[in-house]
């Protein structure tokens, strides 16, 4: 028997199987799980992610996983590098144009549902293809902390505990086995790098983002260590 | 035999069969098949619909399937939600729009009409998919209360009890069998809960939407429960 | 011997089979077949149409079937619900334009001229699609009483009396037999009736559209027999 | 051995055989053979025209085969219903636009050559299809009385006596053996309607066109018979 | 073994065989060889081309196959009726253009050049088909009387004596063998037509056009030989 | 088994394969690895790169592979010699801007990145293919001196020291056991020197770009021996 | 096994082969290898190119080969007449804006680089094909005498002896063997003329085209004897 796959219906972007899927955002969506995974807590009064990352090449600098969104937000994506540098942008752009006009920090939803909007429309048209990467956006505003989950297919997702790229179903069953709603920022950043050694082992540094009181930082592992000990 | 799916018949959107069918617009309809269930019923004096959220992840948020357009007017869909998604933002600038410009809030059906010509439009054009999405739209104005249905050819019907989503064929025929006229908003809450079940069992919170007297409103079973013991 | 479906000359709008037939043409026509019918007389100084809205659901309300164009124009259409409408709606710019410019109503045939060449344009271009609907437009102007038939490829047929939809061939039979002249409005909407049972046996509610005097009105079967007993 | 045709060169408009042929433009002409047939005769000092209407439906009126261009212009199709009313619109828009400018009745050649350029034009692009249909156009001018010929490709022919549409070879070898120089207008038309005849048979009544004097007039046959004993 | 034509090369006019050609051109050149030939000799103080009308048809008139530019200039092609004639009006539009700007006649290799890119033109890009046509060019001006040919690829080629279309080839073997550099004008139209026979045996008129003095004149072959006798 | 090369995954640059890979991306990569190699070292207070030109034809002068940016960066690539060249001339334009703009040199970094983004950009469309180029660009500005290096996805890496085109895993291998962050100028060279030759044996002349203090230079490898001993 | 070919790698022009190959560029310059070759020497204080006409048709004017960019330099092509037609005015053009904008003439490198990218972009697009010539261009100007290349890729070789089209590596190894640094002009003519004869076996017309002093002059084989015996 033929399967969707052999009739063609993964040939064009804008064309539905006769069950009513569209292929080439499900497989932009295996574009992720290639990627280096991320892991996001959110806690009481604060939000954080870790990552890792690339391979340790002594030679070569290490990439930055954790994103400056503006001073009060930060991202971190898996899967395809420019992918994720474009939707990085478009969120700086965003917040910027917000801060601009209202002379306020921009709140992280209103950030969200911009970039959510973006990478929705390129599952909607010829000739451009989805995007092939998820994102976790977490931040501080007057509403609180917050962490959001993106997909390729820009559907969105908020919580208390929450991870993305290669293996995310291994740290978030570690996630939901161990999440407790009175982590401290110390105990939070253990579960995360614990869920991560779960979906990915590796021995590269550790990027940490954290929000907390009225702005979101990134730093090294050891940094975070020594601010929250 | 070859089937009018293997002549490729369904390759493209502007194409017709043989027996003067468009494929793509049909496939889109099973998306909507994937989604969960929205049951909605008109009574004498209000109109109400109820659905899930998704599947509980006690780390994540519940994700909003009733959305308000305006204060006279709500939405649920089931199908893809970005798809849905764009539905939504288009009756919001709409009823916006009418607001603006009459100084009164939009009348329902004309926000049904729009959003029906809206996708009846990706029907006809090679180079974007129809759209995978229905809606139910309800409302209150000066006309009464109402609930519409539409479907991913633009198609409108209106009536005092609908489902769409997953099964909906299941819960129209509850309906269809315990509808009285006389409903009170509380049977009717109890009765389109009866038909979600029918539909799909799940035990992820409900959310209901309520419109009566001049407004729209949104809130939880227990506080559906609360205002209409 | 392999058919013309088997080369693929179906496969674009814009292409000839060898022996000089427009198949994606034809096929539009086919989505006509599918359509309930609709059957209309003109008589000595009126012209009606009939036609069964769809299938009885009694949550449902039933689909308006008979239009409004103008204050002296309706139409009724058979196949695709979203084609039709964008030919309804494109009738009533047109009268619109009319009466604005010339501040007197549009005459019948002006409108079935512009509905007529709007449709052919459809099946010159490729990236758009043959309009899937046939259309009875009736009304009534300074030169009488009309009945005028469209269809998928934008020829335009007037007459005395015609079916469209499902098993037309049947009514347009009935219709040959038994007309005559001298009808009165009622033995009109009797022998439409007739000749609609003919194609479609179905027990939903009759809608009628009548021309008579200066004007044309939509009404229930009901309204019409007690109009014309 | 595979033909021109099993090897895909009649897919595409704009693509040659190997041998230098256009089969799209070649197939195109095919409709023209469906096409009921036009005859057309030019007189000392008259050029007249005959063709029947569609197959008598007692229901339905007849469709006007010959066209009024302008006071002095008249023209006839054979193939699509659609292709010829554009080439009509085309030819009567560049009358009109001729007489506002120079107040003076355009001559008959002129409305040609603007036709045929403009059929020419579909069969050189891709996405638009040659047109399916062939033109007589006669008239009268300062320069006395014309008949003219275009076909899907564009081509004009001039000449005494010339037949379009179904087995239209019939209908010139006819013309060919009885065509005389000192034809009276009587003796055109019953040469024209003779060979008719021999193209296809049919009763449905015959429409005539005559351009003689300073003008161009269509007519029933009756008509002509009485003004032309 | 597969011939470059079953790989599909021929499918595009944009794309190029392995061993680097193009096939659409190629096609497009065989076109050109189904026309009716034309000759052309280029004298000491004068140009001739002889070619005949289509085969004669006593009903119908013959067609033009010589036709002006300009004063000076004259042209006849071989190929496609429409595709010669779109160039025929483009040389045309710039020969009048240059008179309008210069206030003297054009030079023949000037409008040889414009046709040459404008036929050149249509090989490069996709969606637009290579011209089926071949085209002889010939007149008189400041720097002598001169005989050009174009071919479907914009190639330009200068002489003394040429031919093209059917069995053009046979023409110019004639040619080759009898021409003289002191031919008159009465022997140049003997040696053309000669060799026109050569290539096409058929007894419809001859058209002769000749530049000669400061002016291009076309004529039928029994006056050039009242002229030159 | 078929691969996804078999399925067609690889015939547009707009789609995925099931595993979410981007074919025609991967591909580009590949044109990368024809180009001859270039290595970049870093040390504490200038950045230098080393290529060979061309083979040694005695009859062609040497193809410039090392080019300036502007007064203070360079760049050498690997791959389709006018995609580099596309490349330099966005990065030239880029430090022009800047330095009219704001009156001082561009900083690498910035320069960078905007090649970066551009070179992504040919990943998402259709219709133009990714570019078969990598590059490094190296210079000096107010942060110091750096090494970078961007492939056909637009992914940009810095580092200590580097290698792309032919065979760069084994120069980076060679880097990556005698790299010593103390290294003088004139060691680096004679590394990167040694780095090169693993990758690719030939005897063609070397070009070597410096950048120290303020600016970037290109020389020759005997002007190089002779500024640093 | 099959080939790149054989999976349509070569179909598109904007697509790789998976070692990263572009075919259709790669078909373009077999086009070039039809093409009658073209020799060029530099000397000390001249640059010398030499070429055949196309075979010698007596009837026919000799197709001029080299050709005049401005007075101080000239150009020859291989390949597909209007492609290099097509370089030629191109190239002039920028000569002459170049004259009027700084009232001198252009140097030869600023020609050959907007020569090189102008062939470069179309190895870009899909919809236009990669132009199937080579050219040589040489000239003289402050900077000394130049010859250079250009192939179907866009890129530009500099030299002191260079040939292209037919056989065109016969003809360079011949150029290897006997080139001097010393050769005077006539010299130089008779070293191209030798390796021409290598490349090709032909008796036509030589053209040749001589920079030298200010200007670059083309000329018959004969001319050129009689200024440099």
């Amino acid at each position: 028997m033929m399967s969707s796959r052999d009739m063609g219906y993964d040939r064009a972007i804008v064309m539905y199987t006769p069950d009513g899927r569209l292929l080439q955002v499900e497989y932009a969506s295996e574009a992720v799980k290639y990627g280096s995974p991320v892991v996001a807590i959110r806690g009481k009064d604060f939000a954080i992610a870790v990552t890792r990352t690339r391979d340790n090449d002594p030679l070569l600098d290490p990439i930055e996983k954790i994103h400056m969104i503006d001073d009060n937000i930060g991202a971190a994506g898996a899967g395809f590098t420019g992918d994720i540098g474009l939707l990085i942008d478009h969120a700086r752009v965003q917040a910027q144009r917000h801060r601009m006009v209202f002379e306020e920090p921009v709140d992280v939803r209103s950030v969200v549902n911009t970039i959510g909007k973006f990478i929705y429309e390129f599952t909607r048209y010829g000739g451009v293809r989805p995007l092939g990467a998820a994102l976790i956006i977490m931040g501080s505003d007057k509403a609180g902390k917050h962490i959001y989950q993106l997909d390729p297919r820009g559907v969105i997702l908020s919580g208390k505990a929450m991870a993305i790229g290669k293996n995310c179903e291994s740290a978030t069953d570690m996630l939901r086995t161990e999440y407790r709603a009175d982590l401290t920022v110390r105990e939070a950043i253990d579960l995360a790098l614990k869920a991560l050694s779960k979906a990915e082992e590796k021995e590269s540094p550790v990027e940490v983002g954290i929000a907390i009181g009225d702005s979101f930082r990134k730093m090294s592992l050891s940094e975070a260590r020594a601010l929250y000990p």
